[in-house]
């Protein structure tokens, strides 16, 4: 199978073999190919280049030809933290806040984070893989070619492993690149409401080592923060995963700076997501380490809660990703191409600099920047190529309006527009 | 030409015939028919009900029928400030303020209003139609049943009478209601700099009475702003509207409270817009008026300015509009579903009062409400289907996210989903 796509008004994210993140002022730099080709066979990107290097094409069969005249090609989005295997919406909670009601009262109805696992525990496994295949096949006609998947809302080790089997199953039937993680310490579940050491204690000694013998996960984490999990229990989370082979990922700083950053990074851990709340100390310890700090602007958006410095990190040298925190409680929304708007509009990130946070350093942040993120030789067919749009910047831009045109996915369309017709 | 929609999970918004507007607590009042079905015969809906009420339809002759099953069917979008004909979009200054330009120096380099201004001087009426209509299109797949659209780029009399002869060609092109507004009072063109009053006797001498003897418009604004126009400029330019029967639409209290919309409502304006910055008294003087408070939330979101006080006006018994703003300067999006989520999210209105004040009130805003803004016996069966979605609050909820299905302007398809297949 090869397709060869021509007369791109650019290629965005050509990045050069071997980059794998860009960091600091390298971010503001998208390496691009204006009026550009591109050959895929297999599913893997061969050739690529502009139209003044035309490939002496000489076997035209089986080539589908994809004329791109006006459009942008770019990689395809990486959106490496989503919790979007989930039992059921939680809008009333939505309605609940707007009248009103605190965290705490919602809490005492019986809402958040224990309320999906409530109902998680509840559903099985074929309505939750049927349900979050419909999320993912959303996604992807947005974009998104690769999704790294939480589980959390089990909180008991049956349903952590149901949640994490459903993964599994979406991975082999979707051709998204999926990614998985154990987050067992997502809230204390009620069973375990006085004996927090339990706890933390199943997930060290049963979760994390039955997972990892099934293979079932590929990161933990861990929601360190006030009221939730401490940094120490953070701590011993993290080296049983990585003992196990399991890299860790984790929630912290969303609400408050209590060491979270500094536990993660002395664990090795591969990024460290949210990042609202930040104090210099914060900022200074991820200098210098290979953790990706990973910014999910719709969740500041959807909560009102403060936006991450994505510019003081920048101004650091730090690379910076971008995610949507997909999930039920405080983003209920998939969509990339509005992070790609709100890391402009509130983050202040330049749109070279949002696009490479969404795509090579996405990648990286959930360990698959050797097969995506960029528009490179022997990385995956798995782009974008816009509608005629009239530069780069019009994307983030012009928010809340589909650019979209057509989305491929190792080579194959999983959204057809008019530039395949 | 009938159609009939059948098993919708609910018509929402059918008001009694006579409603024409809805206020205060009643805001939080969206009538509804569970599990309904609606007849509209040549683009106006003849009759309604539920399904226990199932008419006998005798002549199945000519009659598309569409089950609307899991669906629920609203009234279509109506967005009562916009100025969505322009020469070309602007994101070259977005760029330049993220790299912290301030709006002096982005002005200094030829940026704000008057780059739109010089450059649609520039453009012939066929180009500006062709991209208006592209814009259009794309707001009606998006649910947008009718729009207001206003002039205010050419600050000549020529370029400000080729802009509403263009709107003019959008209305007998377009399927959707559209209604012109003379907004020559957008900004001090250049060639005034030192003629306040001179521009603004042209527009009150020359440019109101030619406007109205040609029927180009069917409101007047003025941009009421410090460093824009003033109060008494407002009051003499609605005035000479009024006189040539062209109501007052205005911009106000966008950045600074000046008494713009006490003079409104002197004037008795039909619409107050913008309201970014209210004082007590403002709220005040709106109370038992016939001016709508008009909403403008993807505006302050693109910007980061405060967001109006919907709560405050809604408490003390005030209709609220909803519209996009949409332009190339603040408002780069014609998206009323992501105006329905900011609603919800920034301005603290229910999803109830959110639909409410994107259909009726908006049509009352922009003086369409005999003919649209709700599901309604004698209204044009412009609507929306939604695809499957579990509630209404759900719609503003999960933001970011494609909910329509299908959108019918006068029973005719501008877009079709599922529920027409």
């Amino acid at each position: 199978m090869r397709l060869l796509i021509k007369n791109a008004k650019a290629l965005l994210g050509a990045h050069a073999p071997g980059v794998s993140l860009v960091a600091g002022g390298r971010m503001a730099e998208l390496p691009s190919i204006a009026d550009g080709w591109l050959l895929a066979e297999n599913g893997v990107i061969t050739a690529l280049g502009g139209m003044d290097t035309w490939p002496g094409i000489t076997d035209w069969n089986d080539l589908e030809v994809i004329d791109a005249t006006d459009r942008y090609v770019l990689p395809g989005w990486c959106d490496p933290h989503t919790h979007t295997v989930f039992a059921a919406p939680r809008e009333e909670e939505f309605v609940d806040k707007i009248k009103g009601l605190t965290y705490q009262e919602i809490a005492a109805r019986g809402g958040g984070i224990l309320n999906s696992a409530r109902k998680l525990r509840a559903m099985d496994e074929d309505a939750l893989f049927r349900a979050a295949s419909e999320r993912l096949n959303g996604m992807m006609r947005q974009g998104t070619v690769a999704v790294e998947i939480k589980s959390g809302y089990g909180l008991t080790v049956e349903s952590e492993l149901k949640m994490l089997r459903v993964v599994k199953r979406l991975k082999e039937a979707l051709p998204l690149r999926i990614r998985a993680t154990l987050l067992a310490a997502h809230a204390l579940p009620t069973e375990f409401a006085n004996d927090r050491d339990g706890y933390v204690r199943m997930i060290t000694s049963e979760l994390i080592p039955q997972v990892a013998s099934e293979g079932l996960a590929d990161f933990v984490d861990v929601f360190c923060e006030t009221n939730y999990f401490t940094v120490a229990e953070l701590e011993r989370i993290l080296e049983t995963g990585a003992q196990h082979g399991l890299p860790g990922k984790v929630h912290v700083n969303q609400f408050t700076s209590i060491g979270g950053i500094q536990a993660a990074v002395r664990q090795g851990a591969l990024s460290v997501d949210h990042l609202e709340v930040m104090e210099e100390a914060d900022l200074d310890v991820l200098q210098g380490t290979g953790t990706i700090p990973t910014l999910l602007p719709s969740c500041s958006f959807f909560l009102r809660i403060p936006y991450a410095p994505a510019r003081a990190l920048i101004d650091r040298g730090l690379p910076v990703a971008l995610a949507t925190d997909h999930n039920p409680g405080s983003t209920p929304s998939g969509n990339m191409n509005l992070v790609l708007s709100l890391a402009c509009i509130q983050l202040r990130m330049l749109p070279e600099e949002a696009v490479n946070a969404a795509t090579l350093n996405a990648a990286a942040a959930m360990g698959v920047e050797q097969e995506l993120g960029g528009l490179t030789v022997g990385k995956r067919a798995s782009l974008i190529i816009t509608r005629p749009v009239p530069s780069l910047a019009y994307l983030p831009y012009a928010f809340g309006t589909d650019h979209i045109d057509t989305v491929l996915i190792d080579g194959r369309p999983v959204r057809s527009g008019e530039a395949l017709a």
